[in-house]
């Protein structure tokens, strides 16, 4: 198997950079590595594992060459230049929502839905981040039983939305400290929010990404369909809320599930205890502080339903940059060696 | 209406100093104000709207005279002395878990189910701050069609931990802030933990309370067992997961209602806009920061659901020290008078 030529495209922004650390940290047979970002970074200089490498500009670079292409610099850029990549023999793995629900492009959840990916006409769409944490869980649950609907709730951490959302919350955070314990009597001062509707900082906003339809947000509706798409399962029925969190890494979604048949916590437990890319914990709670940095999903809380009997309840954190994003797409480029 | 002697039990607390707050705004017929706390803060003064007032020690007091008695020290302590205060004639409102599952204690929370405290036999109890929240929106939706189930995720403030809870958010924020921005690559200085089992500082805990059954809090437990009794629906299906989130005050709720005959997104609004206590935001998020100092739980995100047509999803959330507690028991006192 000869080694590939790999190209990061967005490889200045939080989930490229973690793309190159990943690299950097597997076995992966890289050839030689290139990294493109929008004409404002280009010409800055990233040290990695193979030496400096000089960042060039997206819009004028030649895609010739390149094996295979990450892309992770916002749908505009992937639908502008994925297929002049694709075109020129590359294999573009695409972070963003550009082409994820084009029936001709899987959408492959690594250690779930592998086999997804042998069908291709030149992009594989890596799925939403909070999609993608909560799918390590149910994907085994379904498969051992077969998953009937899902609601769920998450707690989005603000590099989700990139270094904006990391700036705006330290930004905040800094800005509402002074007044915090005297916060709880009522009356702090506006930190101004430019990239949330309300403030983060020490808050939590029910609203992510913009509205859609019906009062559900891209990122809720995402949730819904990418859900359904990678379970194989058109009639799955989802109850989404997304949620914004203080929290700098790692999202976590608190979920109920329900299957054709009844599963109890021992059967759960199993079940993702076998699973691969996920730790189950017991002894202790996941937390997304917990999951930071690392590659395994956290599954905790697992408990029988209380309401009606037969489902199960529980949470699952991770971290949003790595598995929610870089690293299920070095996984997708992994799966084509 | 002759005026009241009113007595504040655990007057040197978050709720208790929220208490006192909230009797010097409202128009409540105050005779006479005594504040009692432990003997670790007996002799301290608090300025009020009527004089300064020297904090009694509990254990020493004698209740003789008290007509109404706010008790918000710990359910231990309610145990210990709301009787003697019972025996010598007054009605005890309080705030602790103790006495909200007996049989003869109502379990009130204002403008929900009032008629309840009409028939006490000298102690009404205040809910938990969490399904006080959630039963400020679902109450009026239950009144209309009958509330059949409903799926909790809470995003509860550390205030609800009481002083403890705050200190703790604060001291670990301050102690997390220098690595923030480098968090995002994994590896964080361990700010240690007092009160939670995880650090709350920019992070979420899911897990609130302690285990008491199944895997399930004593946190969400009451959120179950306390809305079948508000509501009265003994077999109210609920599937609780309470989570704790690094916002000083504002406990939220995203749910999931169904209920015994289809409710439509416009009747919901409506139910909701002629409820009392409670404002529907529907151009803004309404967050925690948002509820801080307000008396009304506020509501938002009230969509139709996806999955099974004919629920409603939505989000409530209220100031966790005022009618999620401290607010609610001065109610309850207005509705003795």
């Amino acid at each position: 198997m000869s080694d590939k030529a790999v190209a990061v495209v967005g490889a200045t922004g939080s989930v490229g950079r973690t793309m190159v650390s990943i690299l950097e940290e597997r076995d992966y047979p890289l050839g030689s590595l290139r990294l493109l970002a929008s004409e404002r970074s280009a010409g800055s200089v990233v040290e990695t594992k193979w030496g400096s490498i000089e960042v060039e500009d997206l819009s004028t670079a030649d895609p010739t060459g390149v094996d295979v292409a990450l892309f992770s610099a916002g749908g505009e850029r992937s639908r502008a230049h994925a297929g002049s990549f694709v075109a020129a023999g590359a294999v573009v793995i695409d972070n963003s929502s550009a082409f994820r629900m084009d029936a001709n492009v899987p959408l492959v959840v690594v250690q779930v839905n592998d086999a997804a990916a042998e069908h291709h006409e030149g992009i594989i769409a890596n799925p939403n981040c909070t999609t993608m944490t909560l799918m390590m869980a149910a994907g085994p649950l379904h498969r051992a039983a077969g998953l009937r609907s899902v609601v769920a709730s998450s707690y989005q951490a603000v590099s989700g939305s990139g270094r904006q959302g990391v700036e705006e919350l330290v930004r905040q955070a800094d800005a509402l400290r002074p007044g915090l314990e005297t916060l709880i009597r009522g009356g702090w001062a506006d930190p101004g929010s430019k990239l949330y509707p309300r403030p983060i900082g020490f808050n939590v906003v029910p609203f992510a990404g913009s509205e859609v339809e019906g009062g559900y947000t891209d990122e809720e509706m995402k949730l819904v369909n990418e859900s359904r798409k990678i379970l194989e399962i058109d009639d799955l029925l989802v109850e989404p809320t997304c949620v914004r969190v203080p929290v700098m890494v790692g999202h976590g979604v608190s979920t109920t599930l329900r299957f054709e048949r009844p599963v109890d916590v021992e059967e759960a437990v199993e079940v993702l205890n076998d699973a691969s890319g996920i730790e189950v914990w017991s002894d202790q709670v996941p937390t997304p502080l917990d999951s930071a940095g690392l590659d395994a999903v956290l599954v905790g809380r697992i408990r029988a339903t209380l309401g009606e009997p037969g489902g199960i309840n529980l949470w699952v954190v991770g971290d949003n940059l790595r598995k929610g994003a870089a690293l299920n797409a070095v996984q997708i480029a992994e799966l084509l060696v």
